[in-house]
Formats: structure tokens, sequence, C-alpha cells
């Protein structure tokens, strides 16, 4: 028997299923074949609609989100024009695994079917060209053409973006988004747990894997991506606390385990690494890694020196041990059977790893100059960082150079290593910032370049008409810092408009609307300016050890002037060697 | 025999095509992978590197580029992050006919070859998914994978772009841009003339075209789109001159013909047409069109009330005379006859136009308040414009607003109506303003509400780094107005962040940096301003009226304040029917 009570608007159920995915700000920017979805979205109870500059800082905002929720995020575009703008932004969480939903608002099914002539098609009647496209960078795609099945083809799509941590595309024609579907399914939670691997196949796979790690004379744990991406936080924490076995990390993997753990020993990545790690790492006998994903930046351009035949790889979907695979024995199952296994030898494990593990540690360089280096910045900003701050660093400069500071306890390091797209990280802080205030977690810091933040800095206005208040450390190096590592450091094609980056907030959050601006212009002392521009160490330094500044009060925004030519370390050697596989002649 | 003085980079190859076909700035932004191709343009004597702000922007820089100069525009990115941020600039210039030549720089072969986890690419070695997708969206591409066939690989689809009138897509290798090829071919001009018309087949519609026109009592034409894109401006015009028959314009041919023209009568759009142009237009006993791009916004939602019968329709690569369709006869070659048959009783037919063909002026509503209306502000503008300036609208009010206005004779209407996206005005007006540079063409002005300024209002800092002097008249009316008048009217989500214009352009310009600035900031006339706020007709109309402000010899942003809600006649009447069109219950 149907029941008119228990419908509900197609638009309505996709906001149902967010809210249930605990995913409550949505991204987008309007367009005319989406309004109808933004009406939903505005008059949900426990929904923001955060209506972005553009829709590439949209997709960033919403690859941030999904960072620090770990959940999905949604962003909303229009047929066409939206939707293209927002493709850098979905393969970024495409290529780094993130699970992002776009929903694109697309003409009426009538409208589809004649193939009219509108405005926003390539007017030749193909209306599947940008389902095409996205088709290229998600792992499933809804493409709704009437609401019979609707509600299930949404399912469909949220559970393969949670499962594969992927995004997915859905198409949401103007005549269907309120359209009404029984609402009945929405009582059943989507489930997207992993799945139960093979007992028997699961159990030989473990037995291979202790045997391994018992008889080596010394084994590591090394911490990718993957482990955050697939829901593996806690298992991995456990693994670490169980075994006992000293942990490393790679760039994509910071923070997964607490930098201030005592069996933690700072980053490993390959040639890059510091000699103190890479003894211990490149000197065990098993390595043991979990999630890893082996790109050219987060391997040191693929120079690990830790031999196939020793590796334990925990994946996602399956599982290798030296030169055999295991396919479909996946380490959400298998990790805490793992960590039951060696808790055993946990104590005694623990003890050999406090004497072999290095102290992973934000030591200042002894310099008298009063020039800031980068080689003193980072540690520095690591010092600053309290429990629970979340840390966004752009591809580039940031990225390597905050690679080397010790983050405290529970923070949350945000970075883009594989796809590297610059500009990324001012568009990922909103999200950030909007996430974090919604899990009650610490302040967020943003560090781009003066040349990355130019590709995507209006969004800064999106943060404060959100009332958002991120630390935003710009550093000036008068141009783009990576690639003058890379290539041409006397080239004119590296250099930017010079802006004034003093007008920067005043400019985008126009104070004559906006009381707490004024207020806080009134503000003469340094610590609390909302715009304060760093020249030298010690200028830098009293504002870091002011009370004051470290309160997340308003928006800062902290111009640092840095001497163009200087990079971090790895970031030299990474260039190098980026620029020998990339060689002109 | 060989003769290694003849050889020349794969990259140099394409620039000297480039520049054979006048297209001397290029736009885009280094990355990693494209910066040995920038070290050839840096080097070149005859081209300009622009260094856009992002990706997106400089693709819709080149969408202006290539509307101004009628040649092919260059916009180069980077392989994955950088490609993928200008598809939908690049989408527009194939939906509205411009040739753009996309090139990316991507890895080097052998990276490629061995599928290597690089950073920019999707984690998963399919390094072909972003020349998918780009296919999409290109009339043809190349993806250059040895040095063998490279140059006539470029020659095909350069030919290809300028003959469709459509992007092309060129994926350039690391090792392949400094690898050397014969340089002979270049030599010879790339040929891409329109094809000649079967002699026999062209005589026949000829008459039957000849037959329809004299019998009839009367005549119109009408120009459109294609005229423009595909090289018959001149055609045109000179069918006009020689018949002596009525002309119109649809929105997107607005300007093709010589507003001023004696034989010119405004706009025809379809229902939203003024009445005393419907008349004629509509009363006529044959149309003909020329260059025809019947999109959604370009006739009144398709409310032509002209009967397919007694329409001859001269496209690019085929006719149309009532019901008879003639494949593969060009207009091109078709024009110049036509008219040639015409010019008998063109004296005659000119006589009889002068009677019937209303006159297209710039009339000032009678309205004693001091607000600036739509119905005033369009108007008042067409009367400041000069010859030979060029008017970029952006989609929404100002497309819809400018139209109603008359142009001066050899001015350029550029507006984006079939693809629409918000934010593409303040990129093309870019690369308009830098294409009149290089063309000694007039002043170039922008539209653009205050809404669609935020995607993309960077790019006035790389306007301000060239030097460019355009007048950017940013309409502030609190809000995405266009989407106001289509849907949610009240809502939040067409609010914007408040954005303080008067800091725009010394945030962009950092006049410590910027001598020019420096010094007409202590001018202190509002004529000789940069940035100057009007509130009133009054205020507006001396600032039109000094001889200071209509020079243009500095960089220029005028705020104009008009009210929330109101809007031009014939946005408010597409709006309606848009909204009909998609109705959400």
């Amino acid at each position: 028997m149907s029941n008119d009570s228990s419908d509900i608007k197609i638009g309505n159920y996709l906001l149902e299923r967010l809210v249930q995915l605990d995913s409550l700000s949505v991204q987008g920017v309007p367009g005319d074949f989406n309004m109808g979805l933004l009406d939903l979205i505005e008059d949900h109870p426990s929904l923001t609609w955060i209506g972005n500059s553009n829709e590439l800082n949209a997709a960033y905002a919403a690859d941030g989100y999904a960072r620090i929720k770990h959940t999905i995020a949604a962003v909303v575009t229009t047929f066409g024009v939206g939707e293209l703008s927002a493709l850098n932004g979905i393969a970024g969480s495409f290529s780094e695994r993130l699970p992002v939903i776009h929903v694109v608002g697309v003409p009426s099914t009538a409208a589809q079917g004649s193939h009219s002539l509108l405005h926003h098609t390539l007017g030749d009647g193909r209306f599947s060209a940008f389902e095409n496209m996205s088709k290229e960078i998600s792992a499933d795609s809804a493409i709704l053409k009437h609401k019979e099945g609707a509600g299930e083809a949404i399912d469909r799509i949220l559970v393969k973006a949670m499962k594969a941590a992927r995004p997915v595309y859905l198409a949401l024609p103007t005549d269907l988004v309120h359209a009404t579907i029984p609402s009945a399914a929405l009582k059943t939670p989507l489930n997207y747990d992993a799945e139960e691997n093979d007992p028997d196949a699961e159990k030989y796979v473990l037995g291979v894997a202790e045997q391994h790690i018992s008889s080596a004379s010394s084994a590591v744990i090394l911490v990718d991506a993957c482990a955050a991406r697939h829901g593996c936080i806690d298992e991995t924490n456990e693994l670490v606390n169980k075994s006992g076995l000293p942990v490393f990390a790679t760039p994509m993997g910071k923070t997964i385990v607490d930098e201030d753990h005592p069996q933690y020993g700072g980053i490993y990545v390959g040639s890059l690494t510091s000699d103190l790690v890479k003894e211990v790492v490149e000197g065990a006998d098993v390595l043991i890694t979990i999630g890893s994903l082996k790109s050219d930046f987060n391997t040191g351009n693929f120079s690990y020196r830790t031999p196939k035949s020793s590796t334990i790889e925990l994946h996602s979907d399956y599982t290798k041990i030296g030169y055999s695979h295991y396919p479909d024995i996946g380490m959400k199952r298998l990790l805490p059977k793992l960590s039951a296994l060696l808790e055993a030898n946990g104590n005694k494990r623990r003890e050999e790893t406090k004497k072999i593990v290095p102290k992973f540690e934000n030591v200042l360089p002894k310099d008298s100059s009063s020039t800031i280096t980068q080689e003193w910045f980072w540690p520095r900003l690591g010092q600053f960082f309290a429990p629970n701050d979340q840390i966004i660093v752009e591809t580039g400069t940031s990225s390597f150079g905050m690679l080397e500071a010790k983050l405290p306890r529970s923070s949350k390091w945000v970075s883009q290593v594989l796809w590297g797209s610059i500009g990324w990280s001012v568009g990922a802080a909103l999200g950030v910032a909007l996430g974090a205030r919604e899990s009650k977690f610490g302040r967020t810091h943003l560090f781009v370049g003066d040349g990355s933040l130019q590709l995507t800095a209006q969004e800064i206005g999106t943060m404060m008409k959100h009332s958002l208040c991120p630390y935003l450390f710009i550093l000036n190096n008068d141009g783009y810092e990576i690639e003058r590592q890379i290539h041409g450091p006397q080239r004119s094609y590296n250099d930017i408009p010079p802006w004034d980056l003093s007008k920067a907030l005043d400019f985008m959050g126009n104070d004559k609307a906006n009381k707490d601006a004024e207020s806080h212009k009134k503000d003469s002392k340094l610590s609390r300016k909302q715009y304060v521009r760093v020249e030298t160490k010690e200028e830098l330094d009293a504002l870091l050890k002011s009370e004051e500044f470290g309160k997340a009060d308003r928006i800062r925004l902290i111009e640092v002037v840095m001497k163009r030519g200087d990079a971090p370390k790895a970031l030299k050697r990474q260039a190098e060697a980026t620029g020998q596989a990339n060689k002109y002649e």
C-alpha cells in the first residue's frame, strides 16, 4: 500500500543521505539548472550552503572537507559551464582518494530528449559530452532520466564513493529534483563497511605475515595515505601500539600516527630521507607498509631501498608479502587480527624500539641572521602549533618544508602530494575550516606561496562570509618558487603580478558590511591585527609567542617575506630529480 | 639530402606557425611539464608570454583574443592539473566556435610508457584520461609520441582549428619539445581557405535563391555569429551593400554589420524583439540568414515567427532554401556570387529599405529619478563609445542590457550568448585588450556584474602586469542578478561576499611596484582616478562627458551602483522563459 506521507522529493532524499553521512556543508555555485536543489539545501535545518566564489574553489573545498571529516563531501554545480570548471578539483580527489559527490543540475529530461540548442551546451546536441568527461575521474555515476530507481541510484553511488574513496557523479535534471519517491529506504543507513575477508585465506595470510615478522631480527611499520583514506586510522594505531614496532610515515601519511608517539621516528621518503631514519627503515629485515601509495613525490622519486622480498604491503583490497600477492584480503579486517597476533611480544619490541627509533624534534638552526630562512621557518612553526590544529600545506615550498616539522598530537596534516595542483590549498583550507568547526577541532592554518595564492585567492572572501578564523600564512618569495627550483630560476614566466597583500582582507571582506573587521582594524596591537607582514625571524618569533596571536578569534593573514631562491632541502633534491626526468635537450 | 641548418625544434615549429597566423600573445600558466616550451616562447622575438593567474582565466583570455583577432589563440598548460582547469574555457570556445590551440606540456614519452606513478596523474597509470576528456571539446588532437611526423600533426590540427573554428588539443612531451625536425614546411603558409563549391550545384542554388528573392515583395537579411566565426564579415557586408536589403542582427551577430549602417534596423531575437523590428523581419516574404546559430538565448527561446518555407539559410558548409537542403555549398564562396546577382536591383531595394527599416538609436528614457536604472544605463553607455572600441559583456544583465544599445561604427561587440559561463568576460577582456593593442584598435570596455567578477577577478592583476588600460565597468547590484531573475530572488544562495571594489586595483597592482599607479593615485580629479564609484545618473553622466575620462591612458575600474531586482527587459522575459522550461514542481 502506498502512503503519501512517506514520499520524499528526490533532492531531499539525497540531502537526507548526506546528513546521515555527517556531510553538512555543501559546496558549490548557483546556476540556472541547479537552483531547485539549492532551495532544498537552504531550507534544510542541518545543512549549510557554502556558495563558493567559483566551481574550482568549490571542488577544492569539498576535497578539504572530505579529508578532515573522513566522510563524503558534496559539491553542486550547473550543467556544462559549472561542472567543467570543477573538474580539476574532482580529479584531485580521484587521484588522492577522497569521496566526493559532484551533483550537477542539468536541463529537464524533456529539453535533453529534444536535443535543444540550449545555452551551456556545446551547440551540437551532445548532452552526454560532459558526463563522459566526468566518467574519466569518477568511480561511478548516475545520470537520472526518470524518478523510478532514483533513490537506489543515489544510494549506489554514495556507497561506491565511500568504499572506493573516490568521487562519483550525479546528474539531476530540473524536472526530477522535486519529483517524489518513497522515503522508506532512508530508514536504513547506508552500509559501506569493508567486506569480510575469506576466513581461510585470511588465516593463511596472517600466518605468513606473523612468521615473517617474528623471524625477523627487526621490522618497521611505514604508514601511508590510504590508511586514512580507507578508514584504518584506528586499526593502524592499534597495530603500532600492540606490536611495539617502530613506525614512520610517508609524506602522504604524516600525522596518521601522532608525531609525538614514542615509537614514531619521522618521515621516510626514499633518498630524500634524513640519515638516521634511513638507517632504521632501510636496515630493517621486514617493512610493513599500510595503505602505501608510491608516487614520485611520496617516495623521493621512487628511491626506496627496501627489498620487495622483505616487504609486507597491506592495502584496502589486497595484501602482498614478498613476491606473493593475495587478492581480496583487505587491511580493514586483517589489521586487528595481525595486531592481536603481535601483541604477545609487544612489550619486548617496544623496549627495543625505544633504543633505535630516532627522536623527531623541531630543531631550530643556529644562524645569527635575521632573514627568515626555509630551514628556520618550518620547525619554528612546528613549535607554534597546538594539539588538534589543522595544517594545510600547498604543493611546493610549503608541503616540502612542513614535512620536516614535528606536528603536535592529534593535529592533522593536509596536503596534496600526488595531484599537486597549485592553488588547491586555499579552497581546501575553506573546507577544512568548515569541517573543523563542525567537529570542534582546533585552529586551521594555511601555508601557501604568493604564486599559488593568486589562482584561488577569492575563496578568502567565502571564509569571511562564513565567519571562519583561519591563519593564512602567505609566503612571499616573489613568484613560483617550486617551478624555479625545477626549471628557469631567472625566467620571467615564473614571475607573478605584485599583489599588495595588506589589502587582501579589506578587499574581500568589505568592512562596511563586516562589523567584526571594523572593530579588529582599530586594534593597534600587532598580535591582534588581521594582517601582519613579517620580514625577520625576531618579528615572527615575537608574534608566534604572543598569547593573543594564538587565539583563533579572527581571520588573520600573515605575510612572511622570504628570499627568492631559498627552498627546503627536500624540495631542492626532488626538483633536481624531476628536472632530470623531464630534460629538454 | 639532409641539411642541419634547416632543422628546427618542435616547440619552435609550433611557435613559427602561430606567428604566421598572427597569433602573438600566448596565454597560460607555467608548470613542471611545460617550461621547456615557455623558454622558447620567452626567447621568441615576436611572441609575448602572458602568464595568467590561473588556467581557466587563460582559456577565457584565449577565447577573447581569438574573437578580436579573427585567428587562432594559443593557451599553454601543464599535464593534468593545469589542463583540466582550462576545460570550461576551451569548451566555451568549442560551443561558440573559436579557434584555440590548447598546448599541454606532458611527461616525457619514457615516463608515460612506463606508467609511472607521477605527480599530476590519477594514480592509476591512465595517462590518456585527460586527452580523452579534451577530445569531447576539440575538433582534433595530436598526442605526440615521437618526433617523426610532429610537424605534419601540428599543421593538421592548426588547419582544422581554423577551418572548423573550434579548439584543438596538442600534447607535447618534455623530451620532444626541443627535439628537432625539418623546417622546410614552414616556407609554405598553412592553407585554411574554404573549399570551392561544386560549380554546377552552386549555380543551381544561386538560381533558386535569386528567384526566391526577386519574386518576393520583401526580403531581409539576418546576420548571426557564424558569419564572423567563418571569416565572412566582408562577404556579409558586401551582400548588404550590393543587395540594398534591410539587415538585422541576432544577439550573437551584433556589430558584424555596423550599427550605423543606413540599412541596419537593430536586433532580432524572436518574441523578445521590439515591435518595429519584429514587424519588418516577421513581415518579410523572404528571410536570408547568414551564419545562424539558433540557441535559446540567441532566438528569444526559439520564438522565431519566420516560416521555414521562406527562409534562405547560408552556413559555412551547407545551404538551405525553404525545405531544400544543399550539403557542401558553403557561404564563403556563395556570398560574393549572390551579391553580384542582387546588385542589379540594389539601388531600387535600397530606396525601399530606407522607408521600412526602423531607426536604431540610443534613446534615454525620460525619468526624473537619480537612480541608475538598467533602462537608462545601456543607451547612455552606447552614446559614450567611439568607433573602433571593443565592448565585452558578461552573460547576464550586461549582455542582455547592452543588446539594446546602438554601438558605433567599427566597434566590436564581444559576448558569450551560447556558452554563457559566468566570469568569462574578465578573462576575455584581457585577451581582447591584448589583441586590440596588437591590431591598434580602440579602447576596451568590460561590463560585468559584481557576482560574475568574483569568479575570475584575479585577471585584473594580469592586465596591470601588461600595462593594459581597459575600462572595467563593474555593475554592483549585490549578487547574481541573472540567477535571481530566473529563480530565488530572495534566496541567500544568490548573495555574494561583499567585496570593497575601491581596493581592487591597489590590491592586485601593488603600487609599490607600479609607478604609474602611484602617480595616478595623486590625481585628485574624478575623471583621472583609476577607481570611481558612481551612484547617480548625474555622476555617471558627468564622468562619461569628461574628455579626460575618455582617454584610455590608465586602467580604470568604475563601480556602478544599481538596484537589486532591476534588469533589462529582454533579460526579464528570457529569464521567465528559462524558468518555465525548467520548472521544479
